[in-house]
């Protein structure tokens, strides 16, 4: 029976290999490439690990990490929507849910319910823990669009009302303060153009 | 002061952004390429989260996700040092400690030396924490190996005691049940060749 768990464990693990290969649309900051999907995951929880002091106290950081380490694995299945896209936005939320149905169905069952849980609670964004990972997982592409001058905003021809639009709730929801600084560099950078 | 301590903890998680370019030897499973750093460093960490149960009790499965986070951003200025290589092994604690140095000292300073304590922790791999780290770290490319029918073990023409020695200790330091599950795989693996 436990030999069977962890069967089934390792299969999870091996599955969720395929991450690394779902390319997003936001590059490194080096502009060598698009950064992927696992390795985006790992810095998203390195955002939290290392801006914790900024979160509201009642925040949960080591559940904050976990939300960021499985946030984008439905993209396995479902694919990466980039923000500036309006294709597959209308039944996205439904693949990610079938997606989320089979990957986290591979794990015994009531690992597999409880991370499924947390996964949930991320997508909804009502706790404070799940408001501010999506802070940070939006704040951080922002920082590497400016420190490539542009990338996909300048892809996307987007305009600074827009990119205000599609970033700054989201992120000050999870901490005022990220906003703040984040509208600055924002504006300095379209002040530039 | 606190604008000062934020805006280094953003340099930091720029700086950071450059693990994602320093390729390992590993394979991914689909083979498809080399894995990267950043990517490895969150497949370990979802590891440590799933693989949890099969800890000793006192392990503190949070403190293990985020030693899985910065155990490798020394690579960063020191590169990746093989397990089957013997280039580079006689300085690379060293160059290892430069560069811990140089990269958690772009934080805050508290902050800074608590990471750093985190990551000597690791390298020590004297306390439970990091023993059950130290076999995850190793577990992960044992399993890509054998998915992959050999991968860096074929190409270092590695013996099944090279394997069995150069694995083994680490991973059943950490969790006996590990290296019982991955000494069969060894086994099997060996006896197709």
């Amino acid at each position: 029976m436990e030999e069977e768990a962890f069967a089934k464990q390792l299969d999870f693990l091996r599955e969720i290999d395929r991450l690394k290969s779902i390319v997003r649309q936001s590059p490194l900051i080096d502009s060598s490439r698009k950064e992927n999907s696992a390795e985006h995951s790992w810095h998203v929880a390195m955002y939290a690990l290392v801006l914790s002091e900024h979160a509201d106290s009642s925040v949960d950081i080591s559940r904050v990490i976990k939300m960021m380490l499985i946030h984008d694995i439905v993209e396995i299945d479902a694919g990466d929507t980039p923000i500036h896209s309006s294709i597959g936005q209308s039944d996205q939320a439904e693949r990610e849910r079938e997606a989320a149905d089979r990957l986290f169905g591979l794990l015994p069952d009531g690992q597999g319910f409880e991370l499924r849980r947390l996964w949930d609670e991320f997508e909804e964004a009502e706790t404070k823990d799940a408001q501010f990972a999506k802070s940070l997982d939006r704040l951080q592409p922002l920082l590497h669009n400016i420190a490539v001058d542009g990338g996909t905003w300048a892809a996307a021809k987007a305009t600074k009302e827009q990119v205000r639009e599609r970033y700054g709730p989201t992120i000050e929801k999870g901490a005022a303060k990220f906003w703040r600084l984040a509208s600055r560099l924002v504006e300095e950078h379209f002040a530039e153009r």
